[in-house]
Formats: C-alpha cells, sequence, structure tokens
C-alpha cells in the first residue's frame, strides 16, 4: 500500500442549528464563511491537501446542502459528493463511505473528517494525521485525540493509559471511550491528564471498519453490502431504499466503544476548535480594546464583548455587552453570548411554529 | 373673527436624531409610523381636523422632507407645504409662517404645533385649543402648558402664579419660562405644583406675533417683511436668500421669555407626549407578558422589557434585558434602553466619520 491509497471522507450532513440564522437546511454551518474568507468545509479541504489532494476526498452530506458544496469545493469530483437519502448519524455514513472506498479500491484506507472544525496548526495535525494513516495501513483503527483545554462538558472523551505523550506519533491503546461527563467528572479527568477529547476524526482501512460493521452492526452491513457498484445506474436508487432502513446510531457509540482494538493518537497543542457555536466564532476572532469582534461594519459605544455578524450593514451598538447580534436578510439573531447553546432550541421552537421558510 | 381665520402651522423640520437609523435626513422622525398605523406627522393633522380642516394648515419643513411630507398629506393644498431654506430653529420658522398668513389673511390666527407628538385624549386636547384660539383671537400669545408627570430635565418649564388649576380653559398668566432644570430643580417643580412643561404649542394673532418679532428679532423682522407676496413669482427664491440670513434661535428664547403679557393654558392629564426617544415609544406601546413590546415579528425567549422594531423580518432574543433593536436595511441599532437619549450622538459620530449614506 502507498499513500495512493490514502482516501480522506468528510461527513457534511449537520445542520448546525446553533449557527442560526446564518445556518439554514441549504446553507449549514459547514458551508458558512464564520471564519476567515474560505468556509469550514473549505477549510477542510485546504488543511488536508499536502496529505490527500482534493481528487481524493468523498464528501458526504444531504440533498439540501450538496448543490452548494458542490459550488464550493471545484477541486473535488462531484460524484464523490453524495447525499445520504436520511440522516442516520455517523455509523451509517461511514459504512457507506466504507462500502464504496471498498468496492473501488481494495486497499483503500480512509481518514474521516467532520467539515465543520478548525485547527490552528495544520502541519501538527498533518504530522499526526500521516501517523494515523500508516497505523490504520497496519490494520488498526486509529481515533485522534485532543488535548482538553477545559473541562467541556460538551464532548465525549477518550481515555489513554498511564504515560500517554501529547503530540506523541505512536498509537496508544484506548482504555475506554467516555459519554459526555458531568462537569466534576470533566475536571477530575482534566486533572487525571490521559483524558482526551475525542475529536471524530477517525483512520483505518475499509475492509476492517466494514468488518467491524458486520460485527457490530449487522442490519446496516448488510443493508450496505446489499448496494450495486457505484458506477452502476442503479446504485442512487437503490440508496435511496436502502439507507434510511440503516440503524440510526453514531459510530463511536454503536462500534468504537465495544471494539477492542482501538488505537488513539494524543494531540499536543493543534488549536483544534469544532466551532460549537456563535461563542467559539467570538473566541476565534480577534477583538478590538473593547473585546467585540466580527463584522468591520460596527460601530460600538460603550459597549463590550459583543460579537456582530452582519454583511453589507452597519450596526450600531450603544451600551451592551457580551451579546451575539447576527442579522440576514429575514432573521435577526439577539442573544447574550452566555446562552450561545440555546440557540439551537430557538430552531426548535421555530420547527414547532412551521416556520420553514426560517430553518 | 371666527374660526374661519384659525389657521395651523405645523413645524416639521427636525430631524429626530434619536430614531436613527429609521429617521433619516429624508425620512425624519415626524413621517415615521413609530406608533400605529399613522406616521407622527399625520397623527397631528388627524387630531386637529375637527378644529382645523387641512385646507387651513400650513407645514413648515425642509428639501430633504418636502416630497414625503406632501405624499403623506393629501389633504393639505400642496403649496402650504414649504421648504424652509436654512434650518433657523423656531423664530424665523414661525415669523416666516406669521408673514405669510398675516398677507393672505389680516385677522388671522394661527396655532403652532409640532409635528412629531402625540396626544393620548385629544377631546380633552381639542378643547384646550379651542379657548387657547379663543384667547389668541382677543390678541394674547397663549403657550399650552403640560401637567408635568415625572421631573424630566429634558423640557423647558411654564411657570404659573399659586393656584392654577390644571384643565382650566382660562388662560392664566405665565411668570417666567424656566430653561430646562438640573435634576433637582426639576423636583422642586414637580413638587410646587405650578411648573408646567412647555408644550411647543403657541396661538396668536399673526399681527401680534410680527409686532413681538419686530420688538425682540428686528433683523429677522426686517428680512421677512421685506419678502414679496406669497403668491409672487419670485417668492421662492428670494426667501431663499432672505431666510438663511435670519438668526437661528427659538421663539422660547428670543422671544416668550422676554415677552411680558404672555399667558398660558395649563393642561391636566391630556397623555401627551413628545415622543422624544426610542424609550418613549416603548413606554407608548402595549407590551406583552414579558415587558416585551413592538414589531409582531419576534421571538422572545428568556428576555424582558425588550423594544424590537424591524419590518419583514423575525427578530429572535435570547437571555436579553432592556434592549432597543431597530432594524433597517443598511442599519441596525442594538442599544440599551437607559441610554436611548445618546442615539443622537451615535449620529453626530457617523457625521465626523462622513457616514452620509447613513444620514
Amino acid at each position: 500500500m502507498s499513500h495512493a491509497n490514502y482516501y480522506g471522507v468528510i461527513m457534511a450532513g449537520g445542520r448546525g442549528t446553533r449557527f442560526w440564522p446564518r445556518s439554514r437546511r441549504s446553507h449549514a454551518k459547514q458551508v458558512l464563511r464564520v471564519l476567515g474568507e474560505r468556509s469550514l468545509i473549505q477549510q477542510t479541504v485546504d488543511r488536508l491537501r499536502p496529505l490527500l489532494p482534493p481528487e481524493r476526498l468523498w464528501v458526504l452530506t444531504n440533498d439540501y446542502l450538496r448543490a452548494e458544496i458542490i459550488r464550493q469545493l471545484p477541486g473535488v469530483p462531484r460524484r464523490q459528493i453524495l447525499a445520504e437519502p436520511a440522516a442516520r448519524n455517523t455509523a451509517p455514513c461511514i459504512g457507506l463511505a466504507a462500502r464504496i472506498l471498498h468496492s473501488l479500491d481494495a486497499e483503500a484506507v480512509m481518514g474521516v473528517f467532520p467539515a465543520d472544525q478548525v485547527i490552528g496548526r495544520p502541519a501538527r495535525f498533518l504530522r499526526l494525521a500521516g501517523a494515523a494513516f500508516r497505523a490504520a495501513e497496519r490494520g488498526r483503527m486509529v481515533v485522534l485525540g485532543i488535548q482538553p483545554r477545559w473541562p467541556e462538558t460538551g464532548y465525549g472523551y477518550i481515555e489513554f493509559p498511564e504515560g500517554v505523550r501529547p503530540g506523541s506519533l505512536k498509537p496508544a491503546p484506548v482504555l475506554r471511550f467516555r459519554e459526555k461527563p458531568d462537569r466534576s467528572t470533566a475536571e477530575q479527568y482534566i486533572a487525571a491528564g490521559r483524558f482526551f477529547w475525542n475529536s471524530g476524526m477517525f483512520f483505518w482501512r475499509a475492509d476492517v471498519f466494514l468488518k467491524a460493521l458486520r460485527r457490530h452492526l449487522p442490519k446496516a452491513a448488510t443493508l450496505l453490502e446489499s448496494l450495486p457498484a457505484f458506477s452502476h445506474r442503479h446504485f442512487g436508487s437503490r440508496l435511496r431504499e436502502t439507507f434510511p432502513l440503516c440503524e440510526n446510531i453514531s459510530v463511536d457509540y454503536a462500534m468504537l466503544e465495544k471494539a477492542k482494538d482501538v488505537v488513539g493518537l494524543a494531540a499536543g497543542d493543534i488549536q483544534w476548535n469544532d466551532v460549537g457555536s456563535w461563542n467559539a466564532v467570538y473566541e476565534l476572532l480577534p477583538r478590538d480594546a473593547e473585546g467585540n469582534a466580527g463584522s468591520a461594519g460596527r460601530l460600538a459605544v460603550a459597549s463590550r464583548g459583543n460579537y456582530v455578524d452582519a454583511e453589507g450593514k452597519l450596526v450600531a451598538l450603544l451600551g451592551v455587552e457580551n451579546l451575539i447580534v447576527v442579522d440576514t436578510p429575514d432573521a435577526l439573531l439577539v442573544a447574550d453570548r452566555a446562552r450561545a447553546q440555546q440557540v439551537a432550541d430557538l430552531v426548535k421552537l421555530l420547527e414547532r411554529r412551521k416556520r420553514e421558510e426560517l430553518l
């Protein structure tokens, strides 16, 4: 095997409702330019380029987003940008990618990357990803752990043995996957020093993954094996019949927590951020002397710590603090930054009120 | 003399910068629909109708606003909607109106009304205005005082003698005009019970006013007297040469404070409001259970006491309190309600930055 067998699978099916009102079904978080001039998915592709040219990338998304992603990623062959017929979480999604890649290249090694993360130190990340690919090539299932910077309760954790060295390119055994902890547990994890955030980035050979799928998720495995060859003219229609029947479950929960032989790379400081909310964007952006950030077209008087996102419009802030202000042509959000996570609840409220035009 | 000699002069030359970003040079506060379906100037005309039909109204405004006011007031003859060639405060403005009215009707009695006030009890107001016109007809200069409801420091006050009765239709002598007081003085005024807000509404015969103008502001009087007849084809061009040479001064300061024979009517509760800021609009509007008011298209979660003004757009509020949110196509204001007065300073800042397109 060689680098020519390395493929990237970009998972881009999420909605990113916490980025409402900019994030919509047909314009979700991963295709937004919330940090810089390139969208999050474009940044993901850019970052991988030294290791994986766009021709070797596959993108799994949905019908709402496919056209926009094709537009944003001209280097990725169009037929490699697939719409999942239904949202079935990560296990069937990765299973489908593994099924297709394996049918095209029996020796395919795949790296799985969420489309909506940022990494401030891409060179360090690429060294880790390269090491992960090499371990995957040798038959291991590899997960990338991120050294935690605070006791986050919104992520799963990877438990490594004592003595794990952040930044090492040598994979370490994963003792256990830990689901999202409560605050005090998260603090214990940080103190212990051997619990790492689960980044959602995975590396394995397609055949190895399909074997694990058969063991842990036999129904999905059977359904995906029943598909005709990717080039077959009925592939799309069969996928639309089959895929919705797969279990709706994450790869972490369905497989990794049960597999015995998973290894991990413990990343040091690669400035990873999953850009989970408008507040995360605020934290990542440069701020002015008053701690305001975002759109250049703002005028702040006696105002501190605000994030502004408004295109082609002056936003005047007067005596306000720690707000998120996001303006779009049909919806405007004004929120306390401390409640950035609850923006997702606003979207649920709009769904209940059948405000489809705003979703 | 009879009602046929009564005229209304509506002063509509202000900018209303505290209503930015909705208030602009060519769409100032008085032509905005900030309360209900009619603009403030339309409400002013509606309110006067039982006393003064639109044919007997004259509107003094500026070149930016004239076209919009003509559009909004189809009942007022177009030639009676005049653009002042320069902003010269109220004394030259009223002087010009007096000069024109007197030349058309030697017995003209004029009521002067700011274009941007609201009055919750118009029938009570009309009874007072009728009494004021009758006193003016007899040669008095009459000012309408409003019973103060709080120790406002932003208004001038009218000092009446002991025993003044709010709501009485009998004019009382005005002892003094008092400029905007400081807080403790305002509190003393309230406690004394005989200091009333100066509403900016005045009533006098045109000839009486012109005589007073000659005494107190001889330069403006001479300039205005030099104008040809209103119907003369050079009236407009001569006005453009002459008017800017008048003193830039208020009628209160230039004349009323010095005149000896001014009387006043002390209004009781007519629910007068000069709609001085977005906060005044908030206070005047109905509020929901959480104290939010304004545009129907709002979605408030854990948010209290906010005012929202946004046309054709959903405004989602999340965890915010006591904000003013005013959205327009090219500018958005997010301000603490307690700082509503300072919106005018924002506009000055935009002027200094030469953001003409936003003024």
